[in-house]
C-alpha cells in the first residue's frame, strides 16, 4: 500500500499532507485520503496480509453509523447540519464510491475498534467535504463525539457482524432453495433410472437415481430450513448498550430511537436484547449459525463425493456435463471440477467453525477480544458457501445426465438383491448358502432355486422382480 | 478379554463349548455365552482398545428389538411364544443384568452391523434360555430370521442412535436449566457487588458481579433451548426402510405397527420419516446437533476461564471453594479444579464436533460406513457434558462467594470510568488529555477537571457517580 | 463405583474403615483399598465418566516414583528400609497387580494433581503393607514426605508423559515398519499387473497395481521415520525441576542421581532439560509429536479409502478377505470393514490432534493446567494407531489379492492413454481433435490415425503399448 | 472482473477480441490479454470470492515453467528462439509487471489445472509478443506443447509448491531466531525482577520474569529448529514425473536436466524423488509441515495470552508499550492489540492445520484433487506466521517493560512459597497446618513457626529467602 503513504515527519511536512494527533504522537496523511490517524495506525499495527475486513461488514457498520445519526438528531443530541452531513457521507459510502478507504486487516487486534475508527474517520472526513469543510477539521465533525456518538465498538461491531451475517443467511437460504429445486428436478427427471444401491460401497439393493437425487434434496431441505430459522438468532442486538452493555454514555431516548430507525433502514426485524450485556461479550450465536453452516458443508461434501464416484468411468451411472479441459497433458480428459471445488468450500467452511470456536471459548470477561477472526471467518463462510451453491447448480446438478444403460449393467451384475429377496422366504442362511454356491453369478442364483425346488418358477419371478423394492416406503 | 475364548479348533471341541458356523467357518464359543459368532468375529476384527459400544446405544437398539417384535406379533409374522421370549429378554437386558454381553468395539468397521449382530445374538440366546433351550439353538429362535425380523443394521442403528441422543438431550437439557438457575440465584446475591468491567481484559467500566452472573446465565438459557429445541430434528426416524431406506423386506403393516410402539416404549414423539432413503444415509441432524453442543461447551469455556481469572489473587474478585488440596509440594494451594475439569470437556467436545463433521463428510451413497465414530462422539459429548453440569454446578458455581472488598479496590484504582463519563461533557479529545495529564492517578482527574474550571463540583459529583451507569439499559 | 463407599461420617465408622483426614475434613475409607483421602476426593469431583487414567500413564508415573525412591535412597535423604518397601510397592504395581486402584477420571482438572496423589497413596498404603503396617500409617511412610519427597506433579506427571510417549511411540514405529513391509510385499506381488492409474478419480494413465502399493508404502515409510526420529524430542525431561521447573525443595544431588536411574529403569535415553521451567510449562512438543501421527493418519485415510474403492464392484480391481458377514438383511454382502475401521481411527486421531493443539495454547504461565487432556489424547492416538496398524496389515493388507482382469478391462475401456500417447508426435490440440472424432471408443483413435496418414501402423503400435509407461521413472 | 469481458459469440466479434476455441466451444477475449481460453474457462467454474492463486505459487510454477524451458532447450526438445522467448517471459513475469493477469480462484476444482494453465497461458501469449507475435498465436507457442512440454499440472504444481513453501519455511525461520533473540534479549534484561510464578493461575513459587522469557525463547527456539529442519522433508520433488509420476512424455533427459537447472534458478536443494508416484498422490508432508506451523502457533498463544494478563490491571507486572488508541468511548483506554492479533492468526493457523489434513486424507489414487486448498492453506499460515512474528517481535516484545513494584507486591503477599520452603523441615501436613492457622497472612507464619519452636530465627529466615529457589536448576 505504497501510494498511502504515512508521514511521521512532524516539520516540514508537504503541501498535501494534514497533520493529525494523538496521545502517541502526530502522523502526516495525504490531504485527499479519508481515513484519518487511527485508521493510519490501526494499517500499520496489522499490516500481516492483503486481507482487509469484508465489505459487508464495513456497509452495515455504516448503516448502523447512518441510524445513531439520524437518531441522534431525532432526539436533538446531533444538530440537523451535522446529521444531515454524516447521512449523506454514508450513502455515498454505501453507493460503493470509496470502498478504497477501508484498509484495516481482517485479523486485527482490538476487537474491532479499528474498523469503528475506520469507519468513523472515513465518514467524518466525507461529512466535512459534503459541508465544504477540509477532511481533518474534526472540530466542526468529530470522528468519535459525532459519528461515534452514543456508541461503542462494543454495541455497534456484532450489531454490524448480526445485519451482514443475516444478510448473507438470507441469501443463502435462497440459494439452498434453489439447489433444493434442482435436486428435486433431477428427483423426477430420473423417476425411472433403476441402479444399484450401495451401503458401504458394495452392492446392496435397487434405487433409483432419482431417490437418490430426492435424499440430497432432502438434505439441502433441512439445511435450507436451519438456515432460513437461524435468522431469528442473529436479530437480537446490543446497539445502545455501549462499551460493555450497561449503555454507559447513552442516551436512552436515543437507544430506543437508534433501534427503530436501523430496523426501517435493514428491513430486518431487529430487536433490542434485554440483557446487552450478554450479547457484548458472548458469541455463542456465532458459533450456532457456523454449525448449521458446517451441516450445509457436510451435505455439500457427501453430495459431490457420490457425484465424483457415479461420474468415474467404472461406475459409468451419471455424466457431469464438461467445464473445462482437464489436463495439461492427457487429451479429452475432463474432471469433475465443479464438485472439486465445492468439496473445498466445504472443507474451508470445516475450517472456519474451528476457527470460530475457538475464538468464542477463549473470550475473556465483558468483550471478547478476537471478534474479528469470528466475523472474517463467518462472513467468508457464508459467502463462499452462497455463491458456490449457485455454481453448483447452474454448472454441476442442473447439467447431469443419467446413463441408464450403466446403471441397468451393474445392477445386472449383482447378485446381494437376489440373495436378500430369498431371505423373508428361506431365511438368512439358506439364502446365504444359496449365494455361495452360486458363485456369486446371479443366474446360478435362480437356477439353484429352482433346482432344489425351493420355491416354483412363478414365485421365484415376482420375488426377484427389483422393481417392486424400489418404491417409497 | 482372555476369558472369553474362542476357539477356531473345528474337532475335539470341549464340552463346554458350543460349535457355531457362518461362511467363513466355525467358532467354538463358551456354552454360557450369549454373543454368538457374528459378535465374536467382530470382537476379534475391532479388537484396537477397551472402548466397548456405549450403553446408552445398546439400550436404545435392545428396545427397537422389542418394539420389532412386538410389532411383529401383532402383524402375525412372529408367532405369540417366540415373541414373547424376545420381548422378556429384551427386558432382561434393560434391567442391566447382561451389560458384561456386549463387546464390539467402539470404533468398529461395518457401519453398526456388529453392534446389530450382538444385540440379536444376545436377544436370542436369551430368548432361547427363556423358553428352555440351549443357547446356539437358532433354528428356534434365530438373531436374524427372528430377532432382525424386518429389519437391518441400517434403519435399527439410526433410529437407536436418536433413541438415545434424545434421552440424553433431554437430560442435558434439565442439567442447563439447573445451572441457569443457580447462575440467576448468584446474579441476584451479587447483585450489589459493583466490581469493574473489563474488556479485552483492560479496565472498562463498572458493573455488578451480579450482571456477569447474569451474562453467563443468559448464555446457558440460550444453550437450554437450543439443546430442547433440537430433538425436533432427531425424532424422525428411519426404522422401516432397513437396508437403504426403500423398506425391502419390511412387511407394511409392521413398519406402521413398530413406530407406534416405539413411541409408546420411548415416551418420545418418533414419526416415521417421509423419505427414509435420506436418513438412512444422511447425517447432517448430528453435525447440527453436536454443533449446538458445542456452543455450550464454547460457553462453559469461557465462563470457566473468567472464573479462573477472577479466582486468582491478584484479581481476588470471587472465591471459588476449596475441592481439594491442590499441590503435592506446596501445601495451602488450592487450584481451580471445577473449571479446569469444566474447560477441558468443552474441548473435548469441540474435538468430538471435528470428528463427527468429517465422518459425516465421509459418507458415501446409501449408507455412512463411519457412524459407529459419529455415535461415539456424539454419546460421548452429551454424556460429559450432562455430568460435567452437574458438577459444575453443585462444587463450582453454588459454591462462588464474592471479594467485594476486592471488587471495590479494583474500581477505586481504575480511571477510564472516571474519563468515560467526562467524554459527553467535555469531548472525547479533551477527556483524553486530562487523562494523560493526570499521570493514570484516579484523585487527580478530578482536581485537573475542577482546576481547570470545567465543570463545577457538584456535576462532577453526580457524573462520576458509577451507581449510575450500571444499571440495565 | 458402588463398591468403593466413600463415608463421610465422623463418628461410629465402621470397624471395616480407616479414617483420613485433610483441610477440607475427613474421609472414611475401606480398610483394605489402597488409595487414599486425595484420590476419594479426586474421584468425586471428577466422576463425570468411566474414562479413567491410561495404564501406560500410571506405570510410566510408577517408574519415576521408583526411580526417585532409589536416588533418594542414594543421597541418603530416605532411609533404606523406606525405599525399599517403596521400590517394592512399584515393582508389584508395575507387575499389574493393582490396576484397580488407580480410579481418578482421564479429564481431571489439577493438572495431573489427582493422577500423582492416586499413585503416591497407593505406594505408600502398598509399601506400608510392605513393611507390615496398616494402610493409612502415613507417619511411617507418607504418600508427600517420602513417597513424592523431592517432587511436585508438574515435573514428575510431564516426565512420567514423555516416558509413556516414547514406549509408544517405539511400538509405533515397529508396527509401521511391519505395515511398511507387508505394503511392499504386495508391491512385489502385483509387479506386474497392469492397471489404469486415476487422477481426480478419472482414468488417467497405466500404472501397475505394484505400484500404487509401492506408493502407499513409500507414505508409510515416511510416516515411520517421522514417528521414529520424534522420539528425540520427546527425551528432555523436567525431572528435579519440581513446582514450576526452578527446583525447589529438590536436593540437587538427587536431581542428578534420579536421571541416571530413571534412564536406567526405562531403557530410553532421558536427558534433563537444560530449561525444565520451559518444558514444565510449555507443550509445544506434544502438538508436534500429535502432528506427526495425524500425518499417519491422513496416509491411512488416503490409502484406506483407495482400497474401499478398488474393493467395490464396479472396480473390482482389488479383493479384500471376507472378515465378517456384512449385513443383517442381505445375505453374501461382505463389507470392507478394516479398512473402515481404520478411517474412524485416522479421523478420531485427527479430532485428538485438536484438543491437544487448543489445550496446547490454552495454558497460563508455568503451569498448563490442562495436561490431563493432552494427556489422555496424545496416548489415545498413539494406542488406537498401534493396535489399528496391526489389524490393518494382518487382517487387510496381507489378505489382499488382484483382480488382473478387471484391472485389464478398465484399461482397454479406457481412452486417455491413447491420447496422451499421440501428444509429442501429433502435438496436444490434434491429439484431442482426434479423441473427440473417436466418439472416446479406444479402437476408433487407432483407426483414424491411419485414416488420417497420421502415422504409420508401427510406430502407432509401438507408442500405444503402454508397457512403456508404466516403468519407474 | 467485469473489465475482463468474455464474450461467447462466435460471430461478429468486436476487432478488440481473439477468438480461442477448445472442445466446449470458442471464446471471445480482448485482444490485450495475456491469458486465454482455459484460464477464462477457469475464471467463470470458479469465481466464488476475490481469493485469487497466491503470488508466492505462481511465481514458483513460473520458475519451474523457465526450468522447463532451458531443459527442453538443452536436450532439443525445444528450439532456441521459442526456449529463449519463453525464458524471457518468465524473467518479466516474476519482475512482478503481470501480477493482474493471474486470476484464478484459489479454491478453484482441477488439482491445479487451472493454475497451471493460466500460468502456461500468460507465459505463451507473453513470448510470442517478445517474438513479435500476437497473443493466440499459439501455433508458434502452445501453452502445452510447447510452454507446458514435458510437463504436467500433477508434477509442476506439487513441484512448485515445495518450492514456494521452502522460501516462506526460509524467510519464518529467521523470523523465528530474530523473535528468540528478542526474547532473550528480555531474559537478560529482567533477569533480577523477581516475581510470582503461577501454576493453574494460582499463586506458585517465585521466578524472575525473566525466567519467563527465557521459557518463552525456549519454546520459539524449538520452533525455528523444526521449521527450519523441515525443509528438508520438501526439497523432494516429483517433476518429471508429469501425469501420475510414471514419466509418460517426458524426455528422460529433459527429467535430469531440468531439476539441475531448478536447483540452480531456486538456491534450493531440491532432490528428485526416487518413487515420483508416491509425491504425486500423497501429502502428508504439507500435514506434517503445517503440524509444525501449528507448535509455532500453539507457542505464540500461550504468550500472547500471559502477556495479556501480566499487563492486565490486577498484575500490572508488565507494561506493553501504547500502539493505538483502545476504545472509541474510552478515553485513555489502551489494549493489547498486538498479541490479540497474534492470538487470532494463531488460531487461524490452527483451523488452516484442519483444512490440510482434512484435504490430504480425502485424496483418491494417483492424485489429489485437493491441492489447490492445501497450497491456500499452507502457504496463507507461512504468510501470516511470518509476517506476525516481524509485528510481534517489533511492536510488543521489544517494547514491553517490566513493573518491578507490582512484581515485588504479588510476591510478598503470597504464602504459598512460605508453606513450601517450610516442607522439607516440617513435613507437608504440618506446613499445611500452619498455612491453614495463619490464616493465609504470611507474617503470621514466621510468628507460627517461631512461637511453636519449631526452628530458629536466623534458620527460619534462610530458608524463607526466596532468591535462593530461583536460580536454575
Amino acid at each position: 500500500m505504497d501510494n498511502i503513504t504515512i508521514d511521521k515527519a512532524n516539520e516540514n511536512v508537504k503541501s498535501n499532507k494534514r497533520i493529525e494527533k494523538d496521545k502517541l504522537g502526530k502522523v502526516a496523511i495525504d490531504k485527499d485520503l479519508l481515513y484519518g490517524i487511527q485508521t493510519a495506525r490501526a494499517f500499520e499495527n496489522f499490516n500481516i496480509s492483503d486481507s482487509k475486513v469484508r465489505k459487508e461488514l464495513i456497509y452495515a457498520m455504516v448503516t448502523v453509523k447512518k441510524a445513531a445519526a439520524m437518531a441522534n438528531e431525532k432526539v436533538k443530541t446531533l444538530d440537523k447540519e451535522r446529521a444531515n452531513a454524516i447521512v449523506e457521507a454514508c450513502n455515498a459510502i454505501l453507493a460503493g464510491k470509496y470502498d478504497d478507504s477501508f484498509i484495516t486487516n481482517s485479523l486485527q487486534g482490538g476487537a474491532g475498534t479499528s474498523t469503528n475508527m475506520n469507519v468513523n474517520e472515513v465518514i467524518a472526513n466525507l461529512a466535512l467535504k459534503i459541508c465544504g469543510r477540509e477532511p481533518g477539521d474534526y472540530d466542526y465533525i468529530h470522528p468519535l463525539d459525532h459519528v461515534n456518538m452514543g456508541q461503542s465498538t462494543n454495541d455497534v461491531y456484532p450489531t454490524a457482524l448480526r445485519i451482514a451475517c443475516i444478510n448473507l443467511v438470507r441469501a443463502l437460504s435462497d440459494e439452498c432453495s434453489k439447489l433444493q429445486e434442482s435436486l428435486q428436478r433431477k428427483e423426477n427427471e430420473f423417476e425411472f433410472v433403476v441402479k444399484l444401491g450401495r451401503t458401504e460401497m458394495m452392492d446392496a439393493l435397487p434405487i433409483t437415481l432419482g431417490q437418490e437425487f430426492g435424499a440430497f434434496a432432502q438434505a439441502i431441505a433441512r439445511d435450507r430450513w436451519r438456515i432460513y430459522k437461524v435468522e431469528e438468532r442473529l436479530r437480537q442486538i446490543n446497539l445502545g448498550g455501549t462499551a460493555i452493555g450497561t449503555g454507559s454514555n447513552a442516551n436512552r431516548l436515543y437507544t430506543f430511537r437508534v433501534i427503530e430507525i436501523i430496523r426501517d433502514l435493514t428491513g430486518i426485524g431487529l430487536a433490542k436484547s434485554e440483557y446487552p450485556i450478554d450479547l457484548t461479550q458472548n458469541n455463542d450465536v456465532f458459533v450456532e449459525v457456523s454449525g448449521l453452516l458446517k451441516s450445509l458443508a457436510v451435505n455439500l461434501m457427501k453430495i459431490s463425493t457420490d457425484l465424483r464416484i457415479m461420474n468415474s468411468k467404472p461406475f459409468s451411472e451419471i455424466h457431469l456435463a464438461d467445464m473445462q479441459a482437464g489436463s495439461t497433458i492427457m487429451p479429452g480428459k475432463v474432471n469433475p471440477v465443479i464438485p472439486e471445488m465445492v468439496t473445498q468450500v466445504a472443507i474451508k467452511v470445516m475450517a472456519n467453525d474451528s476457527a470460530i470456536s475457538i475464538c468464542a471459548a477463549s473470550g475473556n470477561f465483558e468483550l471478547n477480544a478476537f471478534m474479528p477472526l469470528i466475523a472474517e471467518s463467518i462472513l467468508e463462510s457464508l459467502t463462499l458457501l452462497k455463491e458456490t451453491l449457485k455454481i453448483f447448480r447452474t454448472k454441476c446438478i442442473n447439467t447431469i445426465t443419467a446413463n441408464e444403460e450403466c446403471c441397468k449393467k451393474h445392477l445386472d451384475n449383482s447378485i446381494v438383491l437376489l440373495a436378500t429377496a430369498l431371505v423373508p422366504y428361506l431365511g438368512y442362511d439358506k439364502a446365504s448358502e444359496i449365494i455361495e454356491k452360486s458363485d456369486h453369478n446371479p443366474d446360478r442364483v435362480k437356477e439353484i432355486v429352482l433346482e432344489e425346488n425351493l420355491m416354483d418358477k412363478d414365485k421365484l419371478d415376482e420375488i426377484l422382480n427389483y422393481h417392486h423394492t424400489i418404491t417409497y416406503l
